[in-house]
């Protein structure tokens, strides 16, 4: 077999057989094929896509190339016990994982009562205009998203959920390779990106996934279309392995929840789970999400308007928050800390008050616009080595369908140096529409566009 | 600007700059772009082809990364002189080249009394089942491929042509990128094949060039709309940088002349220019070569029908073999040693009779099972790296639409161990097609299918 032959039948537009691809992917690992021959071949997978067989071969290649976190004690694999996960494609100011690993966790302790149910979650950093669940637990001074695969399986046993980032020893093949598309322009292929996602997933142990793909204009997918052969691979592949899976296509086109911007968003966590008025989107999303996991956790036995309901209940009641708390804690973070720095950061950064000209509804919030605005402020990063300042971000006043008069406030932005007031105008003038013929705004009724189940 | 942002714009079909291309080839001679990136890019072109543009810029930037052969004296830029070459895209049995130096130099010395005609000619080396014409130069002992741009130069001014092989200081960055598209699976590209080409034959400094893609069983690209695209996409580059360009589209399904074998493929030349009788296609194909070229160089004085006159009488009074003796002396080969080994290594040699089992025509020799079978032994290679038996090779006594006795010899091959009968056998079984119902079979009258001028 030869790395060349391999090549050119993908490019041929020919299947690779399981055993071309595992020669293809362990020489890779061994050194014995080289990285401008796996390029080139990505890129003829860019082209010709990959068959079903391939994608789920290429797939468990990749996570098998590292280790899967083990299932003991009470979470042994069997019939009581069944761990479950979100992936989200990611956008901004989603904060929604921070949320569903306490929600989802307490409503199952309370209402499943026959399966234990767990939730690992490996989760990204935030990358050009879209943030990261690790950036935005890492603003919670202490916590240690960096965990061993031992660290975690005790996290499991303990409480039954951790919240960290991709070691080495999780789908190493998987590291190497996206380095490699991130230099090589083989990022946006559907199949590597569902493979990328679902190597280090399946690494988890799971037995059911809940997909979020985003659509939109701040979305990594913008096209409605590529998002849902997206979602249908993911849940495809998913069911492949033997897992649950659902997938949700979701509208990414204004920022999700009040604020946007790692501490703020965590300070938005930690009031929705208090009970505090919750924006609509985010509330919905939440919702929807954590039902989902909640029916497939109950194997079904709890339908998904009921899960609602008992989320509901759990978050009117504040139930879930202490989870919040322990989430942070388990790995380190001092929240007490984080207590006093929501009092304290006001006082030491700068402010900006963006305000409506004109009297009308706010009609639309650009999504990337806002992400890069906020790349550009120091909170977010462009490219994966620079470091980020947490404190940055955006309070929303108004979201989009929200009427606003003459001289209110719509956002109020947190930022370190009076001279980054011009851009911060300039950009949100761009960014934030207003509408004054009131009668012609109607805004979307639901961020769910469409449920793959 | 970023590599990744330049490969993206290519794999996305939209036109890479001459920024762009400049930045990538020097980038990558430099060091600073990685092979993984100019492979990825590589494929990328497999997929979305090259405009006019980005084909003569990429060209231009291979060709301009190493020497070009310096004419001087007689031979300076002007009215008076100029450079012609031929290239052929690779075929079994095909010699011309060795031919038409001699030839068109005879004639043109002897007709184009205005112009000094030069024929600087870089070839390569035999690889799969297709010859290289060095490989044949090489079979007469001592003769040395590869001289210097110095010695180039050298031999221009005093015999007017040379044969040599692409040197370290000739289009360096296309030695480079063709050992990546080797291993990579981006050799099959169109515009990739044509600036390969190019960039070496712009290094010779011509006025004209005239190419020769073989189409059928035995060509590198075997379907005649694809020969027709390179043999247009050919002459387009040559004539964006100022040459003159002719391109014929000629069958490759037998092998040409009656000789395959770098050994005996020098015989038949020498025997052609001697007067004796000539293969038919060898024959016209020859002919249509030199008067094509002879037409060009002779800034179109001479017809192509007058030069194919001129040479048939140049050929009939073995005016050019001198020429074809000094091809080889003045570059160290030992012509007398050439023509003491024409009657010695028959006696050294296994030979092997393939006879007609049933009377009939010859209706097909197939050239790639030829050229395959050679390489098998020993006469030809599948790896650069593999040294070669020039001696080893074949004898056609009969070619397709000739008349067959059964009984009569089709072939004779030379081969180095009796153990090998087994499988010239099995081959030539299978490469040979005599049609014993004759009213059936008719033979196509003409080599040159398709004249592009």
């Amino acid at each position: 077999m030869q790395a060349k032959e391999i090549i050119a039948k993908k490019r041929e537009g020919q299947e690779n057989s399981p055993e071309e691809l595992t020669f293809l992917l362990n020489g890779f690992l061994k050194g014995e094929i080289k990285e401008y021959q796996l390029s080139a071949w990505l890129m003829a997978v860019f082209f010709r896509g990959m068959t079903d067989r391939e994608l789920s071969v290429w797939t468990e290649l990749m996570w098998k190339s590292g280790e899967t976190i083990e299932r003991t004690g009470i979470y042994a694999r069997n019939n009581s016990s069944y761990w479950i996960d979100k992936h989200s494609t990611g956008g901004v100011g989603d904060k929604t994982s921070l949320i569903l690993v306490p929600l989802v966790k307490t409503v199952t302790e309370k209402w499943v009562k026959d399966i234990r149910v767990g939730i690992p979650m490996i989760s990204g950093r935030g990358l050009g205009h879209t943030g990261g669940t690790l950036d935005k637990l890492e603003s919670v001074s202490g916590f240690v998203p960096q965990i061993s695969a031992q660290k975690a399986k005790e996290l499991m046993n303990t409480q039954g959920f951790f919240m960290a980032g991709q070691t080495e020893s999780i789908a190493p093949a998987d590291r190497l390779i996206y380095s490699l598309r991130d230099v090589t322009g083989t990022i946006e292929s559907i199949p590597l990106i569902i493979s990328s996602i679902m190597s280090k997933k399946l690494a988890e142990n799971l037995n059911g996934i809940l997909f979020d793909i985003k659509t939109g204009l701040g979305a990594f997918m913008p096209s409605q279309d590529q998002a849902k052969i997206l979602a249908k691979g993911l849940v495809s592949v998913a069911r492949h392995q033997g897992l649950d899976a659902v997938g949700l296509i979701t509208r990414m086109d204004e920022p999700l929840g009040w604020k946007t911007g790692n501490f703020l968003e965590v300070e938005e966590c930690a009031d929705f789970l208090n009970g505090a008025p919750r924006e609509k989107y985010l509330d919905e999303l939440v919702l929807e999400s954590a039902a989902w996991m909640i029916f497939m956790a109950s194997q079904k036995s709890i339908s998904v308007d009921s899960a609602k309901n008992m989320c509901h209940e759990v978050i009117q009641k504040k139930l879930a928050f202490p989870l919040f708390q322990q989430l942070f804690e388990s790995q380190g973070g001092n929240f007490d800390n984080f207590k006093r720095s929501r009092d304290s950061f006001r006082e030491t950064y700068f402010s900006y008050d963006y305000v409506a000209n004109e009297s009308g509804h706010v009609s639309s919030i650009h999504a990337r616009e806002i992400g890069v605005l906020l790349v550009e402020l120091g909170g977010g990063r462009m490219v994966k080595e620079s470091g980020i300042d947490n404190k940055v971000g955006f309070e929303f006043l108004k979201k989009s369908g929200d009427l606003v008069e003459a001289g209110q406030t719509i956002v109020r932005v947190y930022h370190r140096s009076p001279q980054e007031v011009q851009i911060i105008q300039k950009v949100l003038q761009r960014a934030i529409q207003v509408e004054t013929k009131k009668s012609e705004f109607t805004k979307e009724s639901s961020i769910v566009r469409e449920v793959i189940a």
